[in-house]
């Protein structure tokens, strides 16, 4: 299941989280015409991704919903935990610390890292933030290799240095900084202004 | 300008950011191919993508860094003020709410909106939250335009079918659920959960 495409793997979580809802609603199975409408794709594109994690309808019968929720969120890493930790506990890192919805994705974030001495040694949401110079010790006392970076524009790259050089194996980009590291490395941009930019593009045609 | 590509539209925030990193370090000219390795792609792909916007470097002097920065934070959007309000005031909108950083990149969020009696009238960061009951009165008044959708994911696709009764045309979109909208409507996903998984897959071949 290694080699799933890209586009594929965009669009799994799209069909989880539509077909929870009808879990919730009480459905018991679903056609592959009645999630590609949820989630507005193409319906043979809908059975060909779920076929890539083993997940098959029948004839006129559909998929069974709870299978579908079993499968995506397992398959996604959602029911495993990750352990990770913020570098940068400015508002958005504060933000995402404080957001349990991570935790049931499978994200526990058990610690913040900054260099501002006003905030370190206080806690956000029962987790602790340190002094970026404890870094080194605490990836190798907790093993945790899972970085969410939220440093100004300017710290990004050198931040990520650091983190690959103490041992970090994934970063969580939130900087709208392009950041480089070495083969091997997970990096995965959510850059919230670089979303922005293109919703204004959009825009433009209405606007005026 | 109206037909760039969507890649290249994607990629231009990233050469923004990065210019603006050598600007602040004083720097005057710089090169498509430092660009390229700065942000990680084609120096070719950085002098094409440029083009669009009508930006050309000169033969071994190049681009001038100061006008990358203008022509793309006006291009993008960023240096107009765009109205937007909350839908959802949870943790994350009220995070989005407190984001000076938005409105640097020319988002001004105006208002909240809500279901929950305990916040409604109340304030964060000097910005009110409102019945939901108030919205169609509040976009008549205000013109304002872009809703920004926070709300639980059960309530994704109803909210969004009254935001686009109520005169809405862009919404930005932070549930995982695939909202559908008439066209016309300017929808731009940014889902951190569906971020979530593609890196815990991404990080399958190390995990373990």
């Amino acid at each position: 299941m290694n080699n799933i495409p890209e586009p594929t793997l965009r669009r799994l979580p799209w069909y989880l989280s539509y077909v929870k809802l009808l879990v919730g609603q009480g459905q018991q199975l679903v056609s592959s015409t009645q999630i590609a409408r949820g989630v507005g794709v193409d319906s043979a594109l809908v059975a060909k991704d779920l076929s890539h994690v083993n997940l098959s309808g029948r004839t006129r019968v559909g998929y069974h919903t709870e299978e579908i929720v079993d499968v995506l969120d397992e398959f996604l890493g959602f029911t495993s935990i990750h352990k990770a930790f913020i570098v940068g506990v400015g508002r958005l890192g504060a933000a995402l610390m404080q957001d349990k919805g991570l935790a049931q994705y499978g994200l526990h974030i058990e610690a913040g890292f900054d260099v501002n001495e006003d905030i370190i040694g206080k806690q956000i949401a029962d987790t602790e933030i340190y002094n970026i110079d404890k870094l080194k010790d605490y990836i190798e006392d907790t093993d945790t290799r899972i970085a969410i970076l939220t440093v100004p524009i300017k710290e990004a790259q050198s931040m990520t240095d650091l983190l690959v050089d103490v041992g970090v194996k994934a970063i969580w980009n939130f900087t709208p900084f392009r950041i480089s590291v070495p083969k091997g490395i997970v990096v995965q941009n959510t850059s919230m202004y670089a979303h922005l930019a293109l919703m204004f593009t959009r825009m433009k045609g209405w606007k005026k």
